[in-house]
């Protein structure tokens, strides 16, 4: 990854200094990600209805960045058979732990891997799920191979549905730090995601505008089969707008 | 206003030669919107209910690019004091005709004005309005001059409600003419509006990025009080985004 040292030394981006050795490991992709406890992996947001719209019976569904399995469990529970991964192995032992007090036949699966190098057999999904997933990824290069990779291992004609935030310029809240963090994270944007309690930055996020994900998409191997605006909660409780996407392998 | 008669001579773009003389004159700041029959002035879209969580009784509205005079008669019917203006003479005609059958009590004043050099006294207004009209406006400095005049003749503290079209990347229908039409419009999600007849080009049309639109304001005297995207309707039918957007003059 590309991580320039330039700050600019006003008064106010003293406070830079301090952050900076967390920023620095926060920096090394995924490192956040894969270290973080398992419990502590964010899961605001719920699945949208739209997705039943496209789900049917007997589909082989992947969940991508499934944390502590939130999302795959509730959706095994609902009868369809699901795999989650996740490069965090806490969080799949937990998913799994969680998965165990299911009956037989709503048990999803759980497996520790790379979004980037997923475990998996070419054209083995029907639909892919990335929820909240792509705001961790910070190179944008790496989210362009990971949208392939998604592609790779489904179905042709499978379906990837994304629900991912948007960039918030309209609240003062995200406005100052896309532009205050823009320095470091040489990304329009992404900032840096600090402890509620602390303060102390944990790791970099990202909010996407509208043409950076359709673009994500279309030049990565989708069409664009459904898109909405729609408004949701970030893990400290704020409401912002984000997409509802599903896309379409091509 | 800066014209490169630059174009890409693709096979595809042979078509583009065909235009170039519409073009042109549609690229002359404000001729179009000046020229064009005052019954033609797209007016698809309705007032957002939130404009009516700010007026108060007694307050003085000017309704900035009033066209045929739709807001400006709606909000008199509802006992607003209302002035419209307008570019086109045609459009402030058939405002003054229509307003004629209203009742005293309702009747909003029209008057033929450019937005960029409005025809009022600082600070005569509580609310001033802009629905779909910075979409006409093609040249991004002309549109913070409009800002701004927006704002002198504004009181302190008053407002300006927005209603404007999006960038719609996700929509094919809006992905190809934003690109497509990029070496003549030189502005990012600019396109040329062609007659959905005859298929000339009319005039060039702008959908704001969330960014763009947030920016025009705060750099030019404003605060974002309440931003919404919403689902509007364009002059043929289309279904888009848009933001309905409250702002507070700092």
């Amino acid at each position: 990854m590309l991580f320039y040292l330039r700050f600019e030394f006003s008064p106010t981006s003293m406070e830079n200094i301090i952050y900076l050795r967390e920023f620095y490991w926060s920096c090394m992709p995924g490192s956040h990600w894969k270290r973080i406890a398992g419990k502590e992996i964010p899961s605001s947001l719920e699945l949208y209805p739209i997705i039943y719209d496209y789900l049917e019976n007997g589909w082989n569904i992947l969940d991508i960045g499934c944390g502590g399995g939130k999302v795959s469990i509730s959706l095994a529970s609902r009868g369809y058979s699901i795999t989650g991964v996740d490069l965090n192995r806490e969080g799949i032992e937990l998913a799994k732990d969680a998965a165990s007090r299911l009956s037989p036949a709503g048990k999803p699966e759980f497996r520790e891997g790379d979004a980037a190098e997923l475990p998996f057999q070419a054209g083995e999904f029907d639909l892919a799920v990335m929820q909240a997933f792509l705001t961790t990824i910070v190179e944008k290069e790496m989210r362009s191979r990971i949208i392939r990779e998604a592609g790779r291992v489904l179905k042709p004609g499978g379906f990837l549905y994304i629900a991912e935030f948007g960039q918030n310029w309209h609240l003062k809240l995200y406005r100052k730090p896309y532009l205050q963090d823009f320095p470091c994270t040489k990304e329009e944007g992404s900032f840096l995601a600090r402890n509620p309690e602390s303060g102390e930055v944990e790791f970099i996020t990202h909010h996407f505008s509208e043409k950076e994900l359709v673009f994500l998409l279309v030049d990565n191997g989708f069409e664009i089969d459904y898109f909405k605006v729609e408004e949701f909660s970030t893990r400290t409780g704020n409401r912002v707008n984000g997409f509802v996407v599903v896309a379409k392998k091509v």
